[in-house]
């Protein structure tokens, strides 16, 4: 699909796929799942040794989508078509790239929306709370299933960060390397009050109905635009929401009202209304739910150096400097503890004024960062 | 009130006033008020040469109860107790100390609430927004009625702060020393967004109503908690949270559920309940427009400097290093525009973890600044 007004190192035209898991899936809250679904998208092609395999793991609001487009009158492409292509930072000319949507969201991977065999309706919020171990656990399942052993890389940027760190916990010899973008080894305090308050706002809704909206020709729209339009704000950077918006009036004068005066209030309003066209509140409220749970120190006394004392990978750890939502703090200590638990750690705080969402964007030192440390382990893995 | 439980330098008892102004007051907006009252208290005692009035200008939930008990039987003293009595840093042997609740509130003075004249119903939505402008007008008329022609100190923190620049601005021989602590002089874009979010939480309540609930049993009790939780947020620091709550759990291990898991959930939900308890939704909104539209450099092209022109008062500012609502540059844009308009000036960054909330505590750096800077001005001013 290589129309001339598309780059022509774009991947072009991708398709979804489907793996069915019939087996019983304990997850770590105890409940199970019996049987379930992954959609994923692949990219590039796996080599007969099967060495160039990179996992994708997707943020909140993310999915498998992450390169290419679905047809030719798409306008949009995959979330990350500015780092996966050829010639790209993730070189799908060399690399054969595996981007799963993870299950518990509203993409097409079992989540609440998919009808519960047992009861013939949709999960809704009977869907059971999933961990970023869960998924990790789910993610190796689809890797047995694609022939593929061990990892060369998983990248993943925000929660998907989160998930390359589970990985290197969990499958220690299944990841060779792991790059942790604009992550944290656990949210914040502040980080947790977030989410509770855009919980509420979905949870209050008056069409929330403990979850049970699906038949009825009502979902709690108002509630989950208020946690996007909430999430949106703290995925910015104050600079970048002043360089953008600053005081600017929709109509050139304050006008006294309720109505949409600043330019700010309305593009938030405008971002919420198309994310819930797309998403759906349960999957919001579980996705919240995977943020604040996740915390591998936990499990060793609060240590996250202990907790990390299984990891075989080789990590590199990208923070921004204008993110406040995972702060290069908290990057900063995912180092230290890596440092103190031997492991090989390279480390570097991009300058940048977009926040949270720079993982997301074309920074040029990024990209190049990406690349560098790509094209390296291409070569070391003799991939031409 | 001296009980042996409270110390003796409180305040002890006081008690609210009302004065009624008969007259027109024509808002910023154009609308106008046919009459109102403000509510206001007293501390000290106003000299022979009304040379010692200090005027307290309250935040977004504050009001004119800023010391001392209206009961016997009252477990929390006013607002600003820890600053305002005998012997404290605002030392009401020596100052008459004047603190209104100001218009479009709900704590007795004209606002949402009141009954309108005119149609013997409350104002609820259609009473008229105003401005920080608007305020320091109906407190210059106050001011009037209780004799005092100039103010020796305008004090307020946050939103009071904005009140007290305006002030030097609006009346700059009225005032001869401004106090502005954690303030700004105007809002960022990130601070308007997180008010349009507080907002539309109320508004879409399913109680809200168009603003007119008072006369069901229910309020948009649901959105003023959510627009409490998200504030409550801004006015903490990350470490502050960190420090106090952590990750620590309610029960002591994770539910996998949504019942409040987290103590900073509970503890939100607490003060969010208790908020909405004392406070009126069509009064939140209107101060989040009060805060939203201060900006005194919108007359003078962007010009703070310009703006600040007419000014003849000495100035006091004051941030704290944690505050990230009203940062700490907020006040040294304000600091810089001052020496720019050859104004005279004093500043300090007090080093805090509480956040915005810091102009409330006790921090002793900062209570030391106020009272070494009041005790000056007493002495200036020959009070004994």
């Amino acid at each position: 699909m290589q129309e001339s007004t598309r780059p022509v190192d774009d991947i072009g035209l991708v398709e979804p796929k489907t793996k069915h898991f019939s087996e019983t899936l304990a997850l770590a809250s105890g409940s199970e799942l019996h049987g379930f679904d992954i959609v994923y998208e692949t990219y590039g092609e796996l080599n007969k040794e099967c060495s160039n395999a990179i996992l994708i793991c997707h943020a909140l609001s993310g999915n498998h989508h992450a390169a290419g487009y679905h047809s030719t009158q798409d306008k949009k492409s995959g979330w990350w078509n500015n780092v996966i292509g050829p010639n790209k930072a993730i070189d799908t000319n060399r690399f054969f790239v595996v981007s799963p949507n993870n299950i518990g969201g509203c993409s097409g991977s079992t989540g609440p929306l998919t009808i519960d065999p047992v009861t013939n309706s949709p999960y809704g919020p009977d869907f059971p709370l999933v961990t970023v171990k869960d998924w990790v656990k789910t993610q190796a399942m689809l890797a047995d299933k694609l022939g593929i052993d061990v990892w060369s890389v998983i990248i993943g940027g925000s929660l998907g960060g989160m998930q390359c760190l589970e990985w290197s916990i969990s499958y220690p010899h299944r990841v060779k390397h792991a790059f942790i973008i604009a992550a944290a080894a656990k949210l914040s305090t502040q980080n947790i009050a977030f989410n509770e308050v855009a919980r509420q706002a979905i949870r209050t809704d008056q069409n929330f109905n403990g979850g049970h909206y699906y038949e009825s020709n009502s979902k709690p729209e108002l509630g989950l635009m208020l946690a996007r339009m909430l999430g949106h704000i703290t995925y910015l950077s104050d600079d970048a929401l002043d360089e953008k918006f600053g005081r600017d009036l929709r109509d050139g004068e304050i006008k006294f009202g309720y109505e949409a005066e600043f330019q700010i209030e309305s593009y938030l309003r405008y971002q919420a209304k198309t994310f819930v066209e797309r998403f759906d509140a349960n999957s919001y409220l579980l996705l919240t739910k995977v943020l604040d749970y996740f915390d591998p120190a936990g499990d060793t006394r609060g240590s996250l150096s202990k907790a990390m004392a299984p990891a075989t990978a080789k990590f590199l750890i990208i923070s921004f400097s204008s993110d406040w939502r995972f702060s290069p703090e908290c990057s900063q200590e995912m180092v230290s503890a890596l440092l103190d638990a031997n492991k090989r750690v390279s480390y570097i705080e991009i300058q940048s004024a977009q926040g949270h969402d720079s993982f997301l964007m074309p920074i040029p030192r990024y990209h190049q960062v990406l690349k560098t440390a790509l094209d390296r382990i291409a070569k070391e893995l003799g991939l031409s």
